[in-house]
């Protein structure tokens, strides 16, 4: 009997939308999901532990990895390497475990193309939604300032096209609920169960 | 500024899956949703009000709404016709409200030729579950009580392939909790949302 594969969520955003804090608190209530750790070659902070916060890196060892596609995704920042091990993630979804990724929006789009069947959501910030109201109650800012909004909101779209969902980093708590609601919706989703029904009655018949 | 639709949301399963009772335990918790009415010809019960528990209605006057197109959906049940009105249902997606339909499944399949966009949900009864079970501990059921359950569960997966979702009513809190969760993802959908943010941008550019 074939287990059931786990989901793949990816939680990614522009930066500073505060998809740490979310992903944090997510794991602090009670989601039955596991997240993955990524790899880096930047120092450890002070208390931070190898293979719980980062699986901590030398350039060549992590260059090894690059070399020998042991990487989901990866991405340089500040002249330091960060990326996602593929086979935690593998083995996760295996075994039947959800896994969550928080990644940066270019980290975002290579999973995209390995698992177009994960769960991708888009956590924004507040912004779009001010934005929103500023364009109901027009004319009490320049058009200048709506226009530069305007082209921030657009890049912003543009992204958010690869997701399924759109979650609005207002306040952290009800951002994780909604997210824990995507989750338990994802599983009910008739395209994820159907194949299972129809695997096992083709077995038997 | 265009006001957000609201959600259809369909509710429908084999009879006896328990429609009735998860809706009505839905509609006792707090969710944000408004919930049709049918009309009906058959006789009131004691303690029903019209409006309330159905639009009570004569036969002609049924068979007028539908010569006038008045009704989404019909259907005839022990010589009673029973339907949904379509002036509520799309006066309430109009003003922004989440409106839940709970009908039998040849309804729904009428609904889903004139709302696609609407979110159906498949309420499957535990028996397909405990089916599952039966494969896997193979060898305590008979062949044919096996062959038997298999060509219902076929029956049911053809139904199915036109929901979005499927929740199995194994608990009705745990169903309702399920349907709830549904309804905040759908919220969250980015195909839902990205028109909305594109409509904005482009009455101001």
């Amino acid at each position: 009997m074939k287990q059931d594969k786990g989901l793949l969520l990816v939680l990614s955003g522009p930066a500073g939308v505060g998809k740490g804090t979310v992903c944090s608190t997510l794991r602090e209530s009670d989601a039955n999901i596991t997240y993955s750790v990524s790899a880096t070659t930047r120092a450890p902070r002070e208390g931070e532990v190898d293979g719980v916060n980062y699986y901590f890196k030398t350039r060549q060892a992590f260059e090894d990895m690059i070399a020998k596609g042991e990487l989901l995704e990866w991405a340089q920042y500040v002249n330091n390497y960060y990326g996602t091990p593929l086979p935690y993630v593998e083995k996760s979804l295996e075994s039947g475990n959800d896994i969550m990724l928080e990644i940066e929006v270019q980290g975002a789009e290579k999973v995209k193309e390995r698992y177009p069947d994960g769960v991708f959501i888009f956590l924004m910030p507040p912004s779009l939604e001010e934005l929103k109201n500023r364009i109901v109650n027009r004319g009490t800012e320049s058009m200048d300032t709506i226009h530069e909004r305007m082209t921030v909101a657009k890049d912003e779209l543009d992204t958010m096209d690869m997701y399924d969902y759109v979650v609005v980093n207002d306040e952290v708590e009800s951002a994780v609920e909604r997210i824990r609601a995507i989750l338990t919706a994802e599983h009910c989703r008739k395209d994820r169960l159907i194949e299972k029904y129809k695997e096992q009655l083709e077995a038997e018949n």
